[in-house]
């Protein structure tokens, strides 16, 4: 992997990019901050047009807009800027795709500030921040997370219910742990008019997945249990139980725990649907969901990118019978789906 | 360049990774600070092996280095790690060639705060910060680039002393501007026994060149200067001027005095010197010369990553006659060499 040389010996080019990568979660946050993308996406294509649009300097802008050509989220073509394919789809405010509320979440201070006590973390093994143990709320957080990622999840969601076979349209309640801005669940009540939905986390965090119930038309199937997942009550008879993005905040032991109360939770025939960033055995691969273990490490106590192995073996010990791997195409995440049972 | 999912669709993730691309800046500070990479080669390249050697947590070396894996600074067989070629020539502290010291001073928690506010950079069309003019001292900033750049200067001091023809071993009295670390001038006085170095830089910088010029055994020929390059005086009939990463720091008109200085110093067959980041035309290749002008608008008030069409005006300008563009081997920098008379 070292970057050879025209007379083919290493450089410490890469070294020195990654000492300055941070600059890159920078340029990305300042160019969605100052609406680049939606401005080229609408024609302002020049630096001079971009400035008088963006309310920059056309020299800040033009530096920007170099910077993210050579990151791959532009291209340059006769001194005019435009959109590659990913950003058109990902980066415009104008796209339905729209992926740019990330930034409300992802690189944010808080963010990046948890990772500068990344040495501490790799000493002690789990994060230093003070709300590292999940357990409890932490409003701020995961209201951000619920009002930010919202849009990721349109790919993962459509996936899950395909998997439920939510086009059967038969009667179906589902219980959606740890739902955030419930759009697992929310989506599987759209698709599927026969659908019940249970939402569980905290109140503050269950007030966006309800926002978000009723501008998709589906509050009246739509109820909530506020807590935590690991103590209130699931009630139960559910057809299947999404831990989407939960279960990696965790130990072992305690996603063993949350499992047998899913368990505990499930019809007979009942399905757990857990959503996740699922490396291979090396653990080194596949790049997105091998590395999400760092962010785990930094962010959590005792938090891991779990290996499918590692998956099985604690969803066997929480009672369920059978457990299956479906990557989610399009995207840098797993499903994972357990089985009450045979 | 958009990634190309399974499908062939373009997918979020490079966006995803570019929001959370600080983690990488963290990551190679961490391994760094935990000398991971010199551990590793020293043998120790199981995670409970690093553990022991670096006092860290089991948990913590294995997500760090398998982190470092995913980056390619590392490399995993059987569960063992194991050094990249880059790694091993210039992470390992036991390497002549080793590198580590560059994190005193890129990717701090200093420089990364600067660009928590690049969006006002952008805005401005410069730096934030206080000391973004360059024209007075900055010893805390300046003395931590000394102490930590030195090593990074070897390809590029080597091949500046083969451009400056050091083996004809010729009388040659050379200027060295904002000397730093000293190490371009240190080097041609190592080469050439006949050569005299005369350094200019902030009182507090020159003492780390003095401390190299006596490590190096050159303090006899070695002389210094204090103060501003644009305004103190610089002697004259310097046989070569070197201007070593110090003109991106300025706007074009304060680059053009600074060379009318140099141009006034030289012995009529006398030569200036530049050592830089020069993008092509377009301004967004080569990639990290390129990259770079994002450094100067975070940081300078009015730096900038010049082309070489642009040095070669501004030499013309300030009464040079030939300037000429010479790539460093290794190394994304190249040397712009501006000669007074023809």
């Amino acid at each position: 992997m070292a970057t050879p040389s025209t007379t083919g010996r290493p450089t410490p080019e890469r070294i020195f990019n990654a000492l300055n990568a941070y600059q890159q979660t920078a340029a990305l946050r300042t160019a969605i901050e100052l609406d680049v993308f939606t401005a080229i996406g609408a024609g302002a294509n020049s630096a001079a047009a971009l400035a008088a649009k963006t309310g920059a300097s056309e020299k800040g802008v033009r530096i920007l807009c170099d910077y993210l050509t050579i990151q791959g989220f532009l291209a340059k073509d006769q001194g005019k800027y435009v959109l590659t394919q990913e950003a058109a789809i990902f980066l415009d405010r104008k796209s339905p795709a729209c992926l740019a509320s990330m930034a409300g979440f992802l690189g944010t201070e808080r963010a990046r500030n948890i990772f500068d006590s990344l040495t501490l973390a790799v000493r002690n093994g789990g994060s230093v921040w003070s709300e590292g143990d999940n357990t409890k709320p932490n409003d701020d957080f995961w209201v951000a997370f619920a009002r930010s990622m919202a849009p990721l999840t349109v790919p993962a969601s459509e996936f899950i219910s395909g998997l439920l076979r939510v086009e059967d349209g038969k009667p179906a309640k589902v219980l959606d742990i740890a739902a955030g801005h419930g759009m697992y669940g929310i989506t599987v009540a759209r698709k599927n008019p026969k659908a019940e939905i249970v939402a569980l986390d905290w109140p503050a965090v269950l007030q966006v997945a309800q926002e978000n119930a009723r501008k998709f038309g589906v509050a009246d199937r739509y109820s909530v249990r506020e807590g935590s997942a690991l103590e209130t009550e699931l009630g139960n008879g559910y057809d299947s139980v999404l831990l989407t993005n939960i279960l990696h905040h965790f130990d072992m032991p305690t996603c063993e725990k949350l499992m047998r109360r899913v368990h505990a939770s499930l019809k007979p025939s009942g399905k757990a649907i857990a959503l996740e960033f699922v490396p291979n055995e090396d653990r080194v691969t596949p790049p997105t969901a091998a590395a999400f273990s760092l962010m785990m490490l930094a962010n959590t106590d005792s938090g891991d990118a779990y290996t499918f192995a590692e998956y099985e073996k604690m969803f066997r010990n929480a009672g369920f019978v059978k457990t299956t791997l479906h990557p989610v195409p399009e995207m840098p995440q797993q499903v994972v789906v357990s089985e009450k049972s045979a």
